[in-house]
């Protein structure tokens, strides 16, 4: 259909700076650098918490107790178990299906299989949290013909998607590392994905399909931004010495930076910070990060040499790179682990939504032509 | 996870009077009981266009000649032939599996396959047009353990969804009444399906990602109403006779009369009078129809008598509820059926959002607790 609709640009909104309410949830603050949940700070929850409890503290406004804790886990990771159903369908998507699509498809099935079977119940958070990182990791292996594994009831999601994914029981720092990213991953306030989860669930529909947009949502390249971009670039660099002729080049030709700059963050970006100082305990990833800390120094210091007071720092992309190939995730499952993080605010929101609930609905200016009687 | 979140209610604007922007899509015009799309009344398309041209005007901006017709409609039910990879999801999830998330799951499956294939081009609205149909279709016939059926070339998309339902040619009534359902189906403004479309792909993502939400949003019972509830009510009524006292009763009982009364019209609603018009021509339901035009008339006397002044008319559900009945359509379907008309607004939408994009995000208060620190 090439259409040759008017040349008018339409005026577009996007709906900015306008207020969809009220939330509990999350405060981005971009003046102060700052990440809250709950009344919690994100960075010291990467720090001192866990993706489960922070999880729980996302959907209840507090930290769960020991008992709490344990329930969640053990629930949680029970139910890493992806049906055959949802496997042949990804079996049947092939080899090179997007992960995302991948993501979005087995969460449709799986989400259909349950309202089938139960009509819904007050576990579907609990649910999404353990079927988002167990697909993926599943759909990993059956990309690459191995086996699929069954989680360890004595490890956490996060050990469990280290371990489905690679068959081996994670080291310590590995999943010390991936959980802290996890943990900052979880939630950050109303962007696209989270909007549209809200939107899907505004009409009483389901948390799957609230879900399943959001993936879609997440898939679109203005959205969930791309660490794996920050990792080709510090491949690209390779050495110190190439650094800032490298990065020179780049802003010469009027290229961005990827992993430098956000909309809201007007200084260092709480999660870069945090994931930094979790990189370093990542074992034999001392020489990368020796070389991305470089990179970040050259990098921020010919930002302000090339567009001054324009504030650009560095952003979560930047460390999420290094910690996402410091364990080794293949840089195309970056985004669908970002959105196994990201499940749990999703959820978050939903609950949220369903509590206070207004279908969410805005207008539109009609401009086109009238009939003509 | 029963958590014990705040009794304070939290404000929820729903974005009410909120502008998106402008469009060129269609005029919901709810004073004067008008649907216009791209400056066509929507009631003359219903009498005098197909489901196929109004799909163009809405993508294009103008009905299509003669030969840009028959090319969509070849193309459009050449593509009415579902994978067998869609096929094998489908029976995975059983006879029970809701129609909806059958339409959602297939969606995403057979869009990851074309997104695998050729990684999108332009002819992903005209994919979609064929597939919703398509792929209900089909559903209904693996439910009842009947053979999945090729489509006619010689038809068009609405007489091949029939076909495919049943195995038979279908009446040129019928085929002509659904054909009119769907023409004022297909769009209806910045309702919440639509609505979720757009800020998908104002991500940038792809359209199955924007139509697999929206078939989620339109779940919700806040949003796509429910004609299967009128056809209860006519059926629950049965006579003439029964019509006032069973009206009363229902009314005296504070209980809402299915099928009357809209958010935005004010005035009968163009689209009941056009399928009620529609309705006169199904052979074989003089007499339900005869039934329903009685109910009606008890009704708008009786909503006068116990609401005055509330301009409670006839909606699009009752009239949807006649023809989709007069076809034999079974209720459980309608849902996705009308999700199969709506593809058309869906699609068109997608496009406008994308040809002047701007992410869509509205801000957030946070109303949580902050650190004590």
């Amino acid at each position: 259909m090439s259409g040759e609709s008017s040349v008018r640009e339409l005026r577009a909104t996007g709906l900015q700076g306008v207020s969809l309410g009220e939330t509990e949830i999350a405060l981005v603050d971009g003046e102060n650098g700052r990440l809250i949940y709950r009344g919690h700070d994100a960075e010291q929850l990467a720090h001192e918490s866990t993706f489960e409890a922070t999880a729980f503290l996302l959907w209840n406004g507090r930290l769960p107790d020991d008992a709490e804790l344990s329930d969640l886990r053990h629930r949680a990771v029970g139910g890493m178990v992806v049906p055959s159903e949802v496997h042949d369908a990804i079996r049947a998507l092939g080899a090179s299906a997007l992960p995302m699509d991948v993501l979005r498809t087995g969460l449709s099935i799986w989400g259909a299989m349950r309202a089938r079977a139960e009509g819904g119940d007050s576990e579907d958070a609990l649910w999404a949290l353990a079927a988002t990182p167990a697909i993926v990791a599943d759909y990993a292996r059956l990309r690459a013909g191995e086996e699929i594994l069954a989680p360890d009831p004595e490890l956490g999601i996060v050990e469990n998607y280290l371990l489905k994914l690679s068959g081996q029981r994670p080291e310590a720092a590995q999943a010390r590392a991936l959980d802290a990213y996890f943990i900052l991953g979880a939630e950050h306030g109303m962007n696209a994905s989270t909007f549209t989860a809200r939107v899907i669930v505004s009409t009483l529909s389901d948390l799957a399909s609230g879900l399943v947009g959001a993936v879609g949502a997440l898939k679109g390249p203005l959205h969930g931004g791309a660490p794996s971009h920050v990792s080709h670039m510090i491949d690209e660099i390779g050495t110190a010495e190439n650094a800032e002729p490298w990065l020179r080049r780049k802003l010469e030709a009027g290229e961005v930076l990827m992993g430098f700059g956000h909309r809201v963050y007007r200084t260092y970006d709480p999660r870069a910070r945090a994931l930094g100082e979790v990189a370093e305990s990542l074992a034999g990833e001392n020489e990368r990060l020796a070389l991305a800390r470089h990179v970040e120094e050259i990098a921020l210091r010919l930002l302000d040499e090339y567009k001054p007071g324009r504030k650009l720092y560095t952003n979560v992309e930047y460390y999420a790179a290094v910690v996402l190939g410091g364990i080794a995730l293949p840089p195309d499952l970056y985004p669908a682990t970002f959105a196994a993080a990201r499940t749990a605010g999703w959820t978050a929101h939903i609950l949220e939504q369903l509590q206070h609930n207004r279908l969410i609905r805005p207008t539109v200016d009609y401009v086109g032509p009238m009939p003509e009687s």
